[in-house]
Parts: structure tokens; sequence; C-alpha cells
């Protein structure tokens, strides 16, 4: 997607297969800044400390972190160690391990010396892989955006409002939620997106925003409690979200706040959908209420915020009352009954097992 | 209600008659300041400049403002420039004119000698007549958390989940929706409040809380997109909210963001209620939706965020993507249809024109 003057992929590898580049994002929106890595260690640290997040690109971050622990040292004991080293860094996020999986199994049975070249080019492969599902996600969610534009006065502008961050700084390049929306705006439908600030560690408004921005798609942060009211008024015509994992039934986990907004679609008649790669589906859940976990991160992301300073220094402030306690479940989940539909790769189908399994026959 | 060691009301009358100490909101929870405010003028700054906030509290001190305008100077011209001075203050809070209006008529067929200490008393019995409207909100409400602490194995705890502050910051003492909770927590219910943080202004995290923590009340903060979460964990009991403006029909204006509670709440089978004094009831508006006007405020209350930052001062960061716009309405509407039931000074009701007139049949 575009940024500043340039189109670019969140994850830019060096031609001479030495190193890579990312987006430090514990800094954006404030400052861009591209960090070089050019160590397996390296690779780790960027997800330890979230510069990188996202399922997707944690998995492309990690195999180009396997091929340089391969650059450096190709023997099957390096390869191990770096891959456990890797795979220990975030240990709940299912692309990583999957990637990590895919570059080792690539140079397993190679000699040493073809190991780096091998395990470079399968994790080119990897982000290539990434980029065109979230594209095919892009095609299949924007007769959904075009639908509503023919429905409308000519110019009328498109209303979708958006969760969390499901975007291309989550991914290689389009995202997930936002690839209908990045492709109607270059289709030239007048687009307009509502980003819910998500509290409380901001994403939308921190990098939802900043990539909307950067791309040139209007849209206007809103505290998270204002999606309700905004329906109410006929002020949104499609919600569009990612997610962190739906069940075989359709049930969906995303980020806090999610189930409120699907409630007030389904009260407000505003179609709700879902983008996801078939990889966020766990075939194994059928409940997803009962049966997903859900993450409680640190009270601190609750009652201090991080911002820019007056003095243009990025500085954490306290933002609740000292002394009180704070919860902070970083996810929730919407049940099938109110979902609209999936976008995936192959295609949309309904929020069910039915509707999944009519896109991946191969799972029934 | 207690804060620190003593109890108190939100607003201090001097045994005088010359001054009265208001509580400083604009620099809660950070700092505890008294201040003395001993003409019109500064009874003025003070609504003007949100160091005191809330109807019923607004009330108050332009009331005091108005006894203080007198004791300078009793004449009808002066009475006449006070009242209007204070009255532009915030000209949409009804409690305002109405206590305005309140003193100028009791003093208006007074001797000027005498006004002063008129319009002095008078500022009293309106603070006595909203403690004690609060009051009788609270002991009306009550039951309602008691049912709950009977229904549960002796000792589990009594959760209510709560949005914005409805609490005696916002009136004179015991608030609205903090009203009943304060008389359990002190009936030795083992009452647990869950509060919203309330974007942008967070006068959950920020108010709510100093008062429910200062009152020794168990409380914990949460992001507002964590309330329907814990509704379908069975971690919430009870909604109580309090409201801006409701209708004859029982439609419930009230802090942005409320209107996902009721969905959550009506979701998961959690009573949802809203305690309200009858001033707040709107007799000639039907439909909420269609007929009460949303205030719209400014972005940068969503784009920045006031908090206590590392070196002890109060301060201010950028919290969204600059160049972004933003925007914040600031209450929603909740239809009568999720409203389990309204609390008053009166009784309990239906949220409806039969409940409401049960109540008032004066109004018939």
């Amino acid at each position: 997607m575009r940024l500043g003057t340039e189109s670019t992929r969140s994850l830019r590898a060096a031609a001479d297969g030495r190193s890579f580049a990312i987006l430090d994002q514990t800094v954006l929106p404030w400052r861009l800044v591209w960090l070089t890595i050019g160590t397996a260690e390296g690779a780790a640290h960027a997800i330890r400390s979230m510069q990188v997040r996202g399922a997707p690109l944690i998995g492309a971050v990690g195999a180009y972190g396997l091929a340089l622990a391969l650059r450096a040292d190709p023997s099957d004991a390096a390869l191990e160690a770096a891959h456990a080293m890797l795979a220990a860094t975030r240990p709940t996020a299912i692309n990583l391990r999957w990637a990590l999986d895919r570059v080792r199994d690539a140079v397993r049975n190679q000699p040493h010396g073809a190991r780096a070249a091998i395990a470079w080019r399968v994790a080119g492969a990897i982000c290539d892989d990434d980029v065109a599902t979230c594209e095919a996600i892009g095609r299949h969610g924007l007769p959904l955006l075009e639908e509503i534009a023919a429905r409308k006065r000519r110019g009328a502008r498109v209303n979708v409002l958006t969760h969390c961050n499901a975007g291309w700084l989550a991914t290689v390049d389009w995202g997930t939620a936002t690839a209908p929306i990045y492709m109607a705006h270059d289709a030239g439908i007048p687009v307009h997106v509502w980003v819910d600030e998500t509290r409380p560690r901001n994403q939308g408004a921190a990098l939802t925003a900043f990539e909307l921005g950067n791309h040139g798609v209007p849209h206007t942060i809103i505290a998270d409690n204002a999606g309700g009211h905004l329906m109410q008024r006929g002020e949104v015509d499609i919600v569009i979200v990612g997610t962190d994992r739906v069940t075989r039934t359709g049930d969906v986990a995303n980020k806090i706040g999610t189930y409120l907004k699907a409630l007030a679609a389904r009260d407000t008649g505003v179609p709700f959908w879902v983008a996801l790669p078939h990889s966020t589906i766990d075939w194994s859940v059928r409940d997803g209420l009962a049966e997903i976990p859900i993450e409680e991160r640190g009270a601190e992301e609750v009652t201090q915020i991080t911002g820019l300073g007056t003095d243009g220094a990025v500085t954490r402030v306290r933002v609740a009352n000292p002394g009180s306690a704070a919860s902070n479940p970083a996810f929730d989940v919407t049940p099938a009954r109110l979902v609209t539909g999936l976008i995936t790769e192959r295609g949309r189908c309904a929020a069910s097992e039915a509707g999944l399994l009519g896109l991946y026959p191969e799972r029934a």
C-alpha cells in the first residue's frame, strides 16, 4: 500500500539476501522508522518487542529470521536452535510456527551450502502467498462495497466501520479487513472509514488511521463508544473486521469490543462481515464462547496510555484513578448468529459450518 | 460520601454565607483541590471551565453564585445581570436555569437588605433537595442489589456495571446511578463495580473510580470495549447508568456508548436499569432517536488525552494519527425496549409512558 510518496509492503527483503527491513510499529504513527534486521536474534527481538505485530507479518519475520540464522550457520543444530528461539517469541501466534516449519521442511534435506538461499526464497514465498491471500480477500469483499455504492446516489460516500487493525501493517500487504476497502478506494468508489479507536491499545487510532491516511482513504477516528450511535443514525453502511480465530461453526474471536459492534449492527440492520485467511479457521472448535480462551493482558494497558507529548516526545501518561484496579480482556467472541458473512481468499460464505465447508470441502 | 477520612458533599457552603467551596474536577483524580468561591463571577468561571460538572451540581453552584451577587449588590438590576451571566455559562443545562429562577423568584419581592440571606437559604435548600432526591433514588434502587445478593451464595460479590459518572461528583451527594451502590455497600452487601473508562473524556476511569475508591467500594476499571464480554461470561449481574434526558416514552439519552451496553445486556439477559430524578424527564418528547439532538463535541477530545505524566505533572498527549479527522458525538439514545426499568425518587417503573405516568400521574 502507499506510504507517503512510495508504495511498500510492511516487510522489505534486501536483494543480497542478507537483511530485511520492517517498520517499527512501536513508534507508529509518531515516527516512521525502518529497522534493518540482519540476524535471527534481531528478528526475534522485533517480534518480542512488538516492533512487528499481526499474525501473518510475524510469520514472515520469523521465516526471514530463520533464513538469516542459516546464513550464519547452516548446520542442523543451528537450524533447530534458531527455530526454537524464534518459535518461543510469541507462542500463541499460529502463523509463526507454521511459517518456521515451512522453512525448516524446505531446507532439511538440502546441502548446507544451499540452505540459506533456499530458506530466503521460501520466506519470500511466504510473503508472496500472504499478499496473494489478502488480495483475494479484497477481490471477494469488493463487490459488497460496489453494491452499496450502486444503491446510493452517484458520489455518495460508502461508510465502512472497522475495529482494531486488520490492515497491511498486520500482514505483508493489503491487510484482511482493509483489503476490500483499499481496492474499492483504488477503483474510485468514494469509500469512507469510521475507525474505532480500539482501546486499550489504540490500534485503530494509531495504526489503521495511519495506514488509511497514507493510502489516501478518507477516514474518521471515533471513540469505541460511538459506533452504535452512528449505525442508529444511518451513518454506517457496512462493518468489516478481521479476526484472530474463527470456529468451525462461524463464531468469531476478535479484538475486545467487536461483539458490541456486531450487536449494534444487528439491531440497526447494518451488514457485519468478517475478513480472514483460511489459516485463521480453527476447525477443531465448535463453540467459540465456551472453548476459545480469552487472553487477559496487563492492567497497565488500561490505566496508562502512550502518546505524543507537547514536547514532541513519545510519552506515557496515567489516565485512571491511582489505586483503582483494572481488568483487560484482550478479545471477545462474536457468536455466528450476529455475523452476516465471512470473506475468505476463496470467496464469501455464511458464518456457519455449512458455509465454511462449502468453501473448504476438504475439511468436511 | 466519603473522601479520604472525612465525609463530604461536592459543595460546601461556609457558615458565614460569604463563600462556598467546590472540588476542582478538572484536576481530579490527580489533585484534591477545594476551591473557595466568593463571587458570582467565580461561580460562573467554575461552571464555564468545568471545574464543576453534572447538571444538579451546576444548578447548585449557580444558585450560590446568585446569592453571592446579591450580597455584593442586592438591587434588581444586579439580580438580573447576575442571573443572565450565570445562565449563559452552560445554556443547555436545564437544572441551571431552573435553580437560578428559583433563587430569583424567592428574593424578587423581598427588601434589598434581606435578599442575600434569603438567596443563600434557597441555594442551601436546592442542595438539600438534590441530596434528598438522590437518596430516594438510592433507596428505590437498593432492593435490586439486595435481591441479587439474596440469590447468590453468601458473600459472593454483586457485580454492577456502570458507564460514565452519575455519582456524587455530578450531584451534591450520593449521585443517581451510584446511590443504590453506595447504599448497598454501606449495608454490607459485597458490591463490586465494573467502571467503564468512558472515552473520550474518561469520566469513569477518572471520576467514578475516584469516588468509589474514596468511599471504599471495590471496583475495577475496564475499557468501554470490555463490558459485553464480561456480560457474556456472567461477570455482570446488573447495569445501572444515569441519564441526561429521558423521554415521556422511556427512551434514554446518556453518555455515548450506553446504547452498546444496553444491547449487550439484552443479548445476555442482564438487567439494564437507568437512575434519574424527575427533572431529567422531558415530557415533551416521545421519540428519543428522532427528537433528541446529540451534541457533537470537539475532535481534540478523541485525538488527545489528559493524564498524569511520569514527572507528576498533569499533561496532554496526542493519541491519534496526526492528520486524521475525528468525530465526537457525546451522547446516544437507548430505545426504551432495551431498558429493564427506571429508578426515580418516587420508585421504580417500566421505561414506558404508562410506567412513568404511574409514578407521575400529574403529567397525564
